[in-house]
């Protein structure tokens, strides 16, 4: 390996849908996620790391015709042929570990996890192959308080990482509403479970393809700008209008909602029983909702009793998720400020994360009913959101004190500088290259140093150094116009005694972070 | 997704080599890193994240005679048919990385990452297909002042760990040293460049196989107990005796130099000499170790004149590290604390990071040189040894306070005071299961809680709560003999007014705290 041929090597590329993170992200993100797992600690979760790769069974993921996994996700086998893959969520590990571990565990059990999960698409702009989920779950129990903590638990997450009121909302609504407006227009009961899932899929889209896309897809199908078709439901179309109609009342609803939303004209509660009220009036739902309807409306009391308002927390008819697996209420976080999209368009930045109610995963492994609830956050949507609102800016240049090195035989010496402000705590480099001084001065520009120490044989010969102050520097270089008066007055450049140096240092560093 | 069925459901486990982490070992790995990563940016190193998969041929993981990646590594094709990969380690995704984004970079580049890799290889104890590094490397000069500086980082992050000296040492060899040896046995040049690699191998495995092993893989070959055979390097006998004779002076000089650790009988600059003049004295090395003294001659220098005693870095011909990748001098972390291990012998606990020079990776994919030099932790291993050291134990119990459910009816009252707490800043939760008073307790104790709040019907008519200490309580329980004195007496609960809640539960964390 290490041979190499200049014009055979491989190419230095990443494979699509993959990115590298830069040191301000990841520091960005570090800061976010310590903050989550703060709260989520709070309210009593306590932590689980799985690993990456699983029984493709495990996950769920054979598709029962075919003798390979779904394209979904990344897979291989083992040498024992059986199939593995890559984890495409942090919930069917959770399932697999609950099943597995289940005697040893207190009941209910409370789980947070973070890490990478993978999905094998097509990427595209803002879709990638590898991302990061934070998810709290309470498995075990089917107590709608457990359902209600999880909102409590978006919404005071939001407010830790200083978002304001207004600019979130966690957004409740219930699986079992869903499955009433099917029922009632003939799609209850067993026979129709593969296609209330291509409905609820379809329903699911209406945010970001319009009626115009969603009646497509009840209907006969639908063509997308590439020429991909996707198959429809093949509703009836008197079925399809009870639909759209109630698509476009919930649209409808929850933009009222929003209007109101931290306006002091109105009165919260009535805002709150609105979202309430236009669904029920109606007739457009079947026995299966009034379950659901009571289940959302102990949430609505367990949340206000607890001090959160609606501008916090809201039931909200139009929130749908499609995924099969939710089985009672079903969660959004969403951020509400107005971002412009690739279309120039002026819309809301949109979801940052969600989750619901599923009764139903860890059956498939034990047999015995063991009911759950979640919430899972997109790391990178809810880094984007922060950095919209201006919330993810650290606070001051964080580059190290570069140590130049003006005489190679002095190596040590600038070593030992270095090493007398790293055991300070001061975050410090001796520059490694072999460049002359001005390629070093730019070398410290690029590393965001705050100032550079400098010792030539003057400097040694009087057991001094130079420190350079760099932002100061800077600031000045931009108010004095006559270069000669800058080069004479070396603003923000002086000596100090070898010894000082620490010191000295500490002083520059804290005149910036003042 | 949703439906099960009792018999044809999946089996819950883990594929062999794969684990999950418990809350315990999380929380201890995630202080350990903060530390580490503290050291590391102090240094001056910047984060940076490489997603998990690669293309194979960036990791240069095809075999030359294949069209198919060698079985080390988790390999699929993408739609494309391109081979993919799982990093094996994060040295060559920086590699990738570096050439791809080379003109960006500063130069010298520190970057630290830490992170994930999976090795597609048996598993067996202690071995496993998926573990974490953190790794620190400097790529873009071949100044021995940046080895210098890694064996320094090195040692800094084991003493911020609160690794005592002569609990740990950093020990530093040149692969050039090794190359001499050989050389100086007939196996120069470019012709035996394959041979060598076989011998280097053969040589890294002396610790585990001690001399008889090294013999046969350096002669014949040899069979393993599992009956595997290894073919060897097929040297002529004196070729043999001659590496044999090196790697027993260099574990002498090692043991020599272990003896010596701490003592202050002993002059810490003649043990150091020692470690070079032994060596020095034979006939052993060929014109290649030349340059490879003067090297650690140089970074000798640089790590004392930084202030490093011998009893944190020091020479030690014994390191070998087989990888080829490694061009210069390498490092080896070891902790030298004595542990039994599975043979119920008394070993040092070994290893726990080890790296070196490897000037090659980068030059694969540009075609020019592009030195580089770093080291790599092992985390489980360093996490293993910190447990062994006891450095590793969090100061208290940190499970919630659990608020018990005496009245379904009042489910909103018990959810608002476990949220008090949490706006405190208090762990905190509500019961959430559907148990009586006895399991609820019960519940507490697994779950490590400190306390308990209790408020039944005579509470609530008082406007009282009942707070338990459960850690009080369990003392006052092992020193009071008599059920009787101690259910009456009730140690360790008490009421307080609910408006005093938070206040009275932070007094009863404070007494366990201090």
């Amino acid at each position: 390996m290490t041979k190499s041929n200049k014009n055979s090597g491989p190419e230095a590329r990443l494979p699509k849908g993959f990115l590298d993170t830069s040191p301000d992200d990841i520091r960005a993100t570090n800061r976010m996620l310590a903050t989550i797992r703060q709260v989520f600690e709070r309210y009593g979760f306590e932590p689980l790391e799985t690993p990456a790769i699983e029984y493709t069974d495990a996950l769920g993921k054979f598709l029962p015709d075919l003798d390979r996994p779904n394209e979904g996700v990344f897979s291989f086998q083992d040498e024992d042929e059986q199939w593995l893959s890559l984890r495409y969520d942090l919930t069917a590990p959770l399932a697999r570990y609950v099943a597995a571990n289940f005697q040893q565990l207190p009941k209910p059990f409370r789980r947070y996890a973070v890490g990478p999960v993978w999905r094998n698409e097509k990427p595209g702009p803002g879709r990638f192959r590898q991302f990061t989920q934070f998810d709290a779950d309470t498995v075990g129990t089917d107590n709608v308080a457990a359902d209600a903590e999880i909102c409590m638990l978006a919404a005071d997450t939001m407010e830790a990482l200083g978002i304001k009121r207004g600019d979130y909302v966690i957004k409740v609504n219930s699986r079992k509403v869903l499955d009433g407006v099917l029922e009632a227009i003939g799609l209850g009961g067993e026979q129709n479970a593969g296609r209330r899932i291509t409905v609820l899929r379809a329903l699911d889209k209406y945010d970001r393809l319009g009626a115009e896309g969603v009646r497509a897809l009840l209907g006969k199908g639908r063509k997308d700008e590439s020429g991909d078709f996707t198959k429809g439901a093949e509703l009836a179309p008197e079925q399809i209008a009870r639909l759209i109609e109630f698509l476009e009342m919930a649209e409808q609803t929850s933009s009222n909602l929003a209007a109101g939303r931290g306006s002091s004209d109105l009165d919260a509660k009535n805002i709150d029983q609105d979202a309430f009220m236009i669904p029920k009036e109606g007739s457009f739902y079947g026995d299966a909702a009034v379950e659901g309807w009571n289940e959302l409306d102990q949430i609505r009391g367990l949340v206000r009793d607890a001090g959160f308002g609606v501008d916090q927390i809201r039931l909200d008819p139009s929130v749908v998720r499609g995924l099969e697996y939710y089985t009672g209420p079903v969660f959004e976080a969403e951020i509400t400020i107005p971002v412009v999209n690739e279309d120039g368009q002026t819309v809301r930045f949109g979801s940052v994360g969600g989750g619901g109610r599923y009764d139903g995963l860890v059956e498939r492994f034990l047999g015995t009913k063991v009911p759950a609830t979640g919430f899972s956050i997109g790391v990178s949507r809810l880094q984007a959101a922060l950095a919209a609102l201006n919330k993810d800016k650290p606070a001051v240049s964080d580059g190290p004190v570069v140590v130049l090195v003006m005489d190679k035989g002095e190596l040590p010496s600038y070593q030992k500088m270095a090493q007398s402000l790293r055991a300070a705590g001061i975050r410090a480099e001796m520059y490694l290259g072999t460049a002359g001084m001005k390629a070093q001065m730019k070398y410290a520009d690029k590393r965001g140093a705050p100032c550079v120490v400098i010792q030539g044989g003057d400097e040694r010969a009087k057991g001094e150094v130079q420190i350079k102050d760099l932002i100061e520097g800077a600031k000045a270089a931009a108010t004095i116009k006559d270069s000669k008066e800058w080069r004479e007055g070396r603003p923000a450049q002086f000596s100090v005694p070898e010894a000082d140096l620490v010191a000295k240092v500490r002083e520059v560093l804290a005149r910036h972070k003042g």
